[in-house]
């Protein structure tokens, strides 16, 4: 059995402040484009374009103090935590019915394991084989 | 006047842990390799390969909580600082003889800009005009 998985980008939370604020400063900051200033119209995604190898950038409304966090996508989620787990992570929790997992690396930081959209844009994913 | 940025890539900040070790985990994570395990000799930095458009991703050793900060690359650090500033972010500080700027985004993540390498590689830089 094999899965697929790779850096998807990385998200930039920022704690209590207006989505369009927050999205505006780091799409000039960094020379991005605002694909979507409010995906799902929540006033809490905003997606950023124009990124190098299509990496999804998002900047977050969250309720936790300001960070930034990377996302690994996968097309076998259980695989990957498993995985993952293995090199010495924890699951966190799964919020959002499940539909992504936030884990913690032993060096501290928060990251979450999240589904492949789209496997045939940007970087080619890694190939894993169970007991890597 | 016009000067040049982009996002460098980001650096994974590890609080007191051998560098060896978080390198191994953030390698194997992300399925990239070690270029350098120790860059400088310090026990304090290790830089990752095989990263999407050439982005610079870096394992550091800190003395603070672990985390994970961008660093904007540009060819005039005055410039760009002078341009982050004036979308709202702060200067923290200039450590390391001032080769790089800590900075403060209104957000209130930490990065840093810092001198940008190689041009020609990666993703193209945007240009800036002085009041953009």
């Amino acid at each position: 059995m094999t899965h697929r998985s790779r850096l998807a980008g990385f998200i930039i939370d920022c704690k209590d402040a207006p989505i369009e604020e927050s999205a505006r400063f780091w799409s000039a900051a960094l020379g991005f484009t605002i694909d979507d200033p409010n995906e799902g119209g929540e006033g809490k995604y905003a997606v950023l374009g124009g990124t190098p190898s299509d990496l999804h950038i998002e900047v977050q409304r969250v309720d936790h103090d300001s960070r930034v966090h990377l996302d690994i996508e996968t097309d076998d989620i259980e695989a990957e935590v498993a995985r993952l787990l293995a090199l010495g992570a924890r699951e966190v929790s799964r919020p959002h019915d499940a539909r992504w997992v936030v884990m913690q690396a032993p060096t501290g930081q928060r990251f979450c394991v999240v589904r492949m959209k789209q496997p045939g844009k940007g970087a080619t994913p890694n190939v894993w084989r169970a007991g890597d």
